[in-house]
């Protein structure tokens, strides 16, 4: 065994070679003997009661083997996105598989099991349905109105799911020793996550009813409590497990991907067939979830120096027809974006509130890219009231280790300092009070902004993960997490802590994601937790495993286990005369003696904040009101690096992601209802043309609470990106938009606004 | 939650809705996608060396895509039953996949991956081969003689691949002390398995190297140790699991299920496709493990009253072309068989010979039954010579609790006696003395054995087991377990011990078994130990996770978890106020406290003997040697018995493979070295007209090292059956036969011989 220190290192991903190769399978690959297709029916409606279902023709197709509707499945009600709260009080349930009411256009209404798609797509048009069509409602701030169409029975007021309220200090008091205030209000669109695999799921249901689903779920544990609990089955009896490869997920397969997994279940129960259910894209833009837009405001208050005194953020989150993640999202709003300045005294006031839209849940970052696009521009808008350099005001005011602030953890490590002042210097930041003359039209700005974000799902969901560990006679490690490789790269920076925790090599170790029935319970890929929380649970298990070790050749080579240690894959005592073996050679000893080295590691409860500073330089096109984004600086502190190409490659996709939002993603919904964005030809994602030149900077810090020093990173680089354009585009043209998307129609208002 | 016992009940088998509505899958059933089908080469000679061979027609035909054989195959000499010797000293490895040399018909040649099993088959015609015909030895007594041909290089002797001595006592002044001795030479012949699914193995290979083999094994984590070793892979990158169900096994899957698993890996790795090998029943026969034939010497030295001074037995046992599991065979004979009897002075003599027929192997007992009938017929004749009744002789001299033997573990307990009695009562062991008076040609005999067995594999075999089980957030439970169920019922038995162990209802808890990727290392389903060892690992981890409970509950309660009991399903204090909780609730505050009860267990490292007493009455016709089974009394002390119904099962069947080996199976070799048994047609296992009426009697004891009291019982109820039957006949004819099977040709020879 030759040790080599692997923390740091860009080793290849475990799935390189399938992926290359085009041999990867992903879920709707599968062929399952005797498989069946499904499809769903889904309300052409924003808001409507079933009246009655004739579903008879559909049956008597042939190749039709289920019809399914509310008359004929369990009326259980859950939330999709299989959350259990971490306080009963905030666990909203509001939906069941197929209920007497549509609420969304796109809602399930039935579904049908078929020996293709083809008689299964043609069986739905066969499902006669008449409906008692109900008043509908789109806006947010429109529902909240007394009079406004009800989707659901809610305490807090009327659609108001869930209202939120995090203060700290005296927020008032704070506005009162103010000097300077500025308060400004903002508007983020709908954001799709246009994960390249669409949503799909196969479920097969054995005769004794334990039932097996494959899906490329985020989180196998939770999604299989949750499919327990519809189906009235115990936990051990349901098994969810990814299919090989998973293409992508951004947080749009939390819980359930889309209905899939129980309407497939359903279907299987029903027909005792595997059942297929995959949607295609139509069907996962309109009916799969979606980022929250909506309303927020930010108000500040500082002294004249830029000293801030109080920070208020009111946001009004249209979480579409059901509730699903938005309790957890409007918190992860307020909370990041109340932790990165020094300010002693905070509010933040939320509210999360249904629409007749689809309904908006998980995406990365979790409400934090909403609110830190609206506070980075605040920031802005604040700068200039006080005439301070933006770079400057935030230097001044930026959280450092150890700082009081309104989270329950503490953050102790910080690099945003280092990773502004290097992130300035790169992207050329004195450049940006050069005098804005155009060159053909085109007029270039310059802007920043900087978050935080983090690591675990605490405290706002249940946060433990577990690990098993299985050392092999041979040496050799199998280590199992309940986490899912959705193709970031968990699996191969996972692989890279247990062979670093245990002193083997990576050949030697093989991780193992995303079963049920392979790994005790975690949370799952989700809140950038997953490499910084199962690789906590690895490291535990590989400190037990460790223990085990030691305390064998204690009594092997008859010393105290204190007087051994493991380093370079050798384990030897102090004096090595007393002892001395090959890891391999004890695995192989205790294996003859009857003993294997095996243990279950549990995480620490613990979070963290990573720290982002991102730059933008922009042209814009004082004729089209088109914003090219030329260069992007993303400098990160997420602790100590694992696999530096996985990370970097987490940032530019994420950097194009907060490219896209800022820009031109938007799903908008017509008078009827109707997303006008239901396929790639009408959502703009941004493309290679529409790609910047990004550089990413990283800076390493040592985060005590995480695996080797790491810190989450997944989500953080798309948080400051639509803050980051946003000013420089306002640095360009001398304006403020104060909505997302900027495309070139908002750009050419704002601009020949400030013309007139 | 409805507290229940468990332990004993007769429950219905997990399984059962599978297998009666013919859904449940096996091997063969499997489709992967892009699936080849694999066809081996055997061996028409039985032993020959491979001058040259000629692949390249039948890679030329369309359809195949691989073509393997010793000159592109890994050379690692290795033993298909994937022992791991507890002593090194005692492993014996002789095989590679392909070898230049052949040793026997059937011997493996070259394998052939093509897109259907006809096109493999032709295949195999076009492969040209020349061989070397080398002298073939069939008896192992000829081929310990110096001159024989040799098989092996070997130690002890021509063609000795172990030898093995087995004191206790001094054996030759017990036979100075004995008043009356006896000796009698047996022999026995090649049994088979004939479980009812063939062998078969489907192999996948991705592209980063990872090997899934699904095969019916009964052993799956020292099979996947085994690949990982032939195929220089970490064991943590090889994963072997059970398909969803095994059609038998009966020891010939302990290990390799013949080569399928090294061949289907090896054309998998060469095509890139997944390869379904799947041996035909011809094949299964001639080209996969047997019972060990060979000669048996029992000498035995008693005082006038009964009470036995001395016992030697010499055993020769012929383990064909290859070791296995022979040495471990040989083993098991031994000290089985020196166990029974309080005899001070003891001597077994083992020696396992290499011959040019097919390898035997494990099967039910290792041999027990070829030992146990030569002492049980060896107690009778010296019961005869003594003038005592042989049920008199052996209770008289029977093992009690705590006596002294050979075996490392003690006898803790004994129904044996009981056993006798009870046994002899419902045959009517009177009538035994009966005058012999033909009623149409057919006379009437009875005659028993007595015997005992093992629980686990120690100390002949590394023999530890684990168990992982997780307490869902419901309360309901998942375990894991190494072994296999393969058609026994071990699933159902282990369900109820968990369920018991931790005071939950059956329909919660799932026992998943058989999957490398899913358990710790278990030994498998072997040597009578899978409810016993994989029980015992599962109430070890039940216990863990009944303190983890303890404790939790611990400081909820504010008391100490001494002052804390589980008991029907309820978690309480001794002063019910200060805290009571019932299980699934504590389940669920756990979860909401970043909480599961998860534990890996481990089996204690023992072994306890479970004993028989059988009773056979038959009928011989004199006209035609034909004896019929009329009545067969089986009483068992296994412990306590855990489900009644499964136990029956598992007596009934190896009573009727006794019945088999007894009267009708056998497998002989022609002067070619061929098989002329290779099929059902000619190989004459027991139909349902051959079946006696059969009485199961169970004594139930309270084993210490058991779980909840259970010992083993999957292997005895053969071991002493072909003893009972002997005896029976003897006592029938008035003459012995003293060899295996007492087929009508050799009875009537008995017959005719003694009425000369």
């Amino acid at each position: 065994m030759i040790p080599e220190n692997i923390i740091g290192k860009s080793i290849s991903r475990v799935e390189s070679a399938e992926k290359a190769t085009g041999t990867a399978v992903f879920t709707a690959d599968m062929k399952l003997p005797n498989m069946l297709f499904g499809k769903v029916l889904r309300s052409p409606y924003p808001h409507a009661k079933i009246v009655s279902i004739d579903t008879s023709k559909a049956e008597a197709l042939p190749g039709v083997k289920a019809v399914v509707t509310y008359k004929n499945s369990p009326s259980v009600i859950f939330n999709t996105a299989a959350r259990t709260a971490q306080q009963k009080i905030n666990q909203v349930d509001d939906e069941v598989i197929f209920g007497k009411v549509v609420r969304y256009v796109g809602d399930e209404i039935a579904a049908v099991a078929a020996t293709s798609e083809e008689i299964a797509a043609e069986a739905l048009t066969l499902i006669e349905v008449n409906y008692e069509i109900l008043p509908a409602v789109f806006d947010p701030l429109e529902a909240m109105k007394p009079d406004a169409p009800q989707l659901h029975d809610c305490k807090n007021g009327n659609n108001i799911a869930t209202l939120i309220k995090l203060p700290m200090g005296d927020v008032e008091q704070g506005f009162a020793e103010s000097e300077t205030v500025i308060e400004q209000s903002f508007k983020v669109p709908v954001q799709k996550h246009c994960q390249l695999e669409n949503h799909a799921a196969i479920a097969e249901v054995s005769h004794n009813g334990r039932i097996t689903v494959w899906s490329p779920t985020q989180t196998p544990h939770t999604a299989k409590n949750l499919l327990a609990k519809i189906f009235g089955l115990p936990a051990s009896k349901v098994r969810v497990l990814n299919p090989p490869y998973i293409g992508g997920g951004f947080g749009a397969r939390i819980g359930f991907c889309g209905k899939t997994e129980p309407i497939a279940v359903l279907l299987a129960q029903k027909t005792g067939r595997p059942v297929l259910l995959s949607y295609d894209r139509k069907e996962d833009f309109i009916a799969s979830d979606t980022r929250h837009s909506g309303y927020i405001t930010v108000k500040l208050g500082a002294k004249k120096d830029g000293q801030l005194k109080a920070l208020y953020i009111n946001a009004v989150l249209n979480t579409g027809a059901y509730a699903s993640y938005g309790p957890d999202v409007i918190a992860v709003l307020g909370t990041t974006n109340c932790s990165v300045y020094r300010v002693p005294n905070v509010l933040f006031e939320g509210s999360l509130v249904y629409t007749n839209t689809t309904t908006a849940a998980a995406m990365r970052g979790f409400g934090n890219p909403q609110g830190n696009y609206a506070l980075e521009c605040s920031m802005d808008i604040l700068a200039e009231k006080l005439g301070l350099d933006p770079v400057e005001l935030r230097l001044k005011n930026i959280i450092k280790p150890f700082d009081k602030w309104m989270l329950p953890y503490p953050c102790a490590t910080s690099a945003l300092e280092d990773c502004i002042q290097l992130g300035a210097k790169s992207i050329g930041w004195e450049r940006r009070n050069e005098p804005k003359v155009p060159v053909n039209h085109k007029v270039r700005g310059i802007g920043m902004a900087c978050g935080t974000h983090v690591s675990n799902a605490g405290p706002w969901a249940i946060q433990y993960d577990n690990a098993y560990l299985a050392v092999q006679q041979d040496g050799s490690v199998l280590v199992t997490v309940g986490i899912t490789d959705m193709g970031q790269g968990s699996a191969t920076a996972l692989t890279q802590v247990a062979a670093e925790a245990l002193g083997v090599p990576v050949e030697k170790v093989h991780v193992l994601a995303g079963d049920t029935d392979t790994s005790p319970h975690s949370l799952g890929s989700n809140a950038s937790r997953t490499l910084y929380s199962a690789g906590l649970s690895i490291i535990n298990a590989a400190d037990k495993v460790k223990q085990q070790i030691l305390d064998f050749c204690a009594g092997e080579f008859g010393v105290d286990s204190s007087e051994l240690s493991i380093k370079n894959g050798i384990v030897s005592c102090k004096d090595p005369n007393k002892g001395q073996l090959k890891f391999e050679e004890v695995c192989d000893l205790a294996n003859h003696k009857d003993l294997q080295f095996v243990a279950v590691g549990r995480n620490k409860l613990s979070n963290a904040p990573p720290w982002i500073a991102h730059f933008a330089e922009v042209e814009v096109d004082l004729e089209t009101g088109e914003v090219e984004v030329l260069r992007f600086v993303a400098a990160h502190d997420s602790g100590k690096i694992i696999n530096p190409t996985i990370v970097e490659g987490q940032i530019e996709g994420a950097v194009l992601q907060g490219v896209g939002y800022a820009l031109s993603e938007q799903i908008v919904y017509n008078d009827k209802g109707q997303q006008a964005q239901d396929s790639f030809h009408e959502y703009y994602m941004p493309s290679i043309k529409d790609t910047p030149e990004i550089e990413t900077i990283i800076v390493e810090t040592e985060e005590p609470s995480g695996p080797f020093g790491a810190k989450g990173v997944g989500e953080c680089a798309q948080v400051p990106v639509a803050g980051a354009i946003a000013n420089a585009v306002a640095n360009a043209i001398g304006d403020r938009i104060n909505e997302l998307p900027m495309n070139k129609e908002r750009v050419l208002a704002a601009i020949m606004q400030k013309e007139k």
